[in-house]
């Protein structure tokens, strides 16, 4: 395809992508399709010759957008708001134009400036000190692993060049607790610790936030039985419930026993950019790693997870390559991202977060945080209010966990209606939003904070929520 | 910004990449700018009121164009090729515009069955038989990681869900050569094995393809030793210099002493498009791993690794997660891409591949990487016949890696006048090409490749390289 091809379908993509979200307020929420459907309307055998770019926008209309749930459409509530703002989305057109390739400083200098520039933007904005430093991950999860992988060279005084964790004499023990996101879990497997040596550490029954003594005493048990406490995932709002560990009160364990301490703050992180919120995560500065995803509710599209260290030495030497053909005359002089994360090639992915913040601007994204904040105030008043419905964890910021449980309503039966009347609104593509499971008990989450959600589209959804619940006991 | 203020916004910049790429070849190839120079062009804090999409337009040509290394531009021959097609570019513009996330199968079903539909595509475009079943990574770095972990899983049975890689009573060991990717070793690390447990195997002189003989030789070795061999990665189309390792004889010995057997393809699985080049990973079908980068030499912009297992069971089983609040009525009926790879969220990456295959289509494709073939044969045989040049590796594919060596040039004097030559054609911004070193002896390598590279550059380049070596030596 030439320049000018390109020019006039890019055209084109553009109109189909603007009306596409001016219009997605039409569309059924949740994907209506069937599990294979869209597959089986598409070719087993590859194409042989060009087609034409009408044809590829029709299958856009006809066979993808059917495929999608709408998590751009104002009636989403489900999981956390993963909002591709506009703005960051011509950053991240603007990255595929460029078409460049991060594996060195030299292969890209202004990849690795910008992102070293942006994302000091974000330590800024959300509060952090001088003495972090950051760069971009894919998502969470990645930056966990790389945490945990962190903690264990630490720990192991460099095992992986030498026996690697398999020469350990004493196991390397990880905390979290099971309101920890399930990444936590795959990155300490992942990372080698195995089951045996993740600890579950007790948390409080209101709040599910981690138990500080808990935690010392479960480390002080593992110190007596040899094995090595290594490192603690705080969770800075976890995703069932948003539940908050006390970040304080765990970095004293941390340094007192030298262990490494990784804030998962995946969704709350964008609530830093709100100095009101930064209590949150209070005692923060003192912990070793930090992570949390824009591409969540602030809404700079995914995939763009922040990785903060104090140390980027250390990181370094964990994770660096420095193979003959990636050496230039200035390497001693420049950031190599490719040594502070997995993968070595990378995109151009500081674009959309540079677009975002200089399209937007950070006081209209603190103003769109604050509405939704308002509105989960709002939306958990009305159900606390009303009867047989409950609010069923501290609504500390966008996500509120509700309950609908008539009289006589317990343990299956409870269960089972909650599953119902969710499962309802899912169905009818009006709305979306996803349960979850604590202590055995399913409740309803709604996740207020899609960008263009505004009161109208929550009272809507309280509507809803109302009538489904009513309809499904009948 | 609105759909509207997009709309508008979105036309600017698809006329400034089309007109980038347009002009392109006005570009000096390597980056002009010194370190820190792209940083101290910007604001050291972030902006606080919204800015133009014409000061960003501004911007990206005044202080990203400059800090670029043009790896599109038709005189790079640097690395390897790393095109990236505007046909695959549109692709990526349509995922940034729908903004979706793959969390789950309902999250968006198109964006896994589309996945699963261009990874069979690819998968009988390269010959592959139907045992296999693919998924799309972020780099094959990240594809070999998962290949070593699945490898580690399987020899340890699953010692994640026990007492993890440090509970096993004897060390596992991961075979590879000096030839090898940096990635792997990389891997092999972060997989926890150690460095003492990472075997390079020997290679042949000439060929750098690993001995099969000697890779059998440290395996009775180790198992003598009381060591666990688990895994060999096997490079087919190395970096370097394009090395094959022999993929039959070594999948014979992995199959005897039940190894996993990883193929990292990740440049020379694009010419597997071409029949006839098939016979260099002859075997292929014997192994439980393969992974090569359509955003290489194909040309689907990165990041497009495929990873293909013949056995997803097993990678789910180590990769998987099931939270509550990620679980949907239809689990059990449809693929659930997160258990495939390391992050939760992902990309609708498949787009891109979609578009590239169905606006070029693989016979427009085939032809060009004929071409380049072409142009390399012809190229090396051009540095043959010149008196003082030598081509020092098997020219297999699109590199060609060759030395100036002028009577009486030898060791470390060899060494700086390769690098003076290299660095001087890279310097003056009309041509890049990266030098390897090999065996302590530096070479320059010409990797051909990017989709606008004609016959007419590469004789370019040749006068350019002639000139330049003459030129040092005064």
């Amino acid at each position: 395809m030439t320049p000018e091809e390109f020019r006039d379908a890019g055209h084109q993509m553009i109109d189909w992508i603007a009306d596409y979200r001016a219009n997605i307020d039409q569309m059924p929420v949740r994907a209506q399709v069937r599990p294979g459907e869209i597959k089986n309307k598409l070719p087993t055998s590859p194409p042989e010759t060009p087609e034409t770019i009408d044809r590829l926008l029709q299958d856009l209309d006809q066979i993808v957008l059917p495929g999608i749930t709408q998590v751009q459409h104002p009636m989403h509530f489900g999981w956390f708001p993963s909002n591709a703002s506009l703005a960051s989305v011509l950053g991240d057109i603007a990255s595929s134009g460029l078409g460049t390739i991060g594996i060195s400083w030299e292969s890209c200098p202004a990849l690795t400036e910008i992102e070293q520039v942006v994302c000091d933007w974000m330590r800024q904005l959300t509060g952090l000190s001088e003495q972090w430093e950051g760069t971009i991950h894919d998502t969470a999860s990645t930056a966990c692993l790389t945490a945990l992988l962190l903690a264990r060279e630490q720990a192991s005084g460099y095992s992986q060049n030498a026996g690697g964790l398999q020469s350990m004499s004493k196991p390397l023990v990880v905390y979290t607790t099971e309101e920890a996101h399930s990444s936590v879990t795959k990155a300490a497997l992942l990372a080698g610790f195995g089951k045996r040596n993740l600890r579950l550490v007790n948390h409080d029954i209101t709040t599910r936030a981690m138990l500080p003594e808990d935690l010392k005493a479960r480390i002080e048990q593992d110190i007596a039985d040899d094995f090595q406490p290594t490192a603690v995932v705080a969770s800075v709002g976890s995703t069932g419930v948003t539940a908050f560990d006390p970040v304080a009160q765990i970095a004293e364990i941390t340094s007192q026993y030298k262990l490494w301490l990784h804030i998962d703050a995946a969704m709350a992180g964008n609530a830093m950019l709100l100095p009101e919120c930064r209590h949150l995560w209070d005692g923060v500065e003192a912990a070793d790693s930090i992570s949390w995803n824009p591409h969540k509710w602030m809404g700079t599209i995914l995939d763009c997870a922040l990785f903060y260290v104090k140390d980027p030495e250390h990181l370094i030497r964990v994770m660096s390559t420095n193979p003959s053909y990636l050496r230039s005359s200035v390497d001693q002089q420049v950031t190599q991202y490719r040594d502070w994360g997995i993968p070595l090639g990378r995109r151009f992915r500081a674009l959309k977060l540079w677009f975002h913040l200089r399209l937007d601007g950070p006081e209209a994204i603190r103003n769109r945080l604050r509405r939704d904040l308002d509105n989960a105030r709002w939306f958990a008043s009305e159900v606390a209010k009303s009867p047989d419905w409950q609010v069923v964890a501290p609504v500390t910021l966008q996500t509120v966990c509700i309950r609908h449980q008539p009289d006589g309503f317990q343990g299956e039966a409870l269960n089972k209606h909650t599953l119902a009347w969710v499962d309802a609104i899912n169905q009818s593509g009006e709305a979306f939003m996803s349960p979850a499971k604590i202590d055995d008990c399913w409740l309803a989450r709604v996740s207020i904070g899609v960008e263009t959600s505004t009161r109208e589209h929550v009272k809507k959804l309280w509507d809803l929520i109302q009538s489904s619940a009513v309809q499904t006991l009948k």
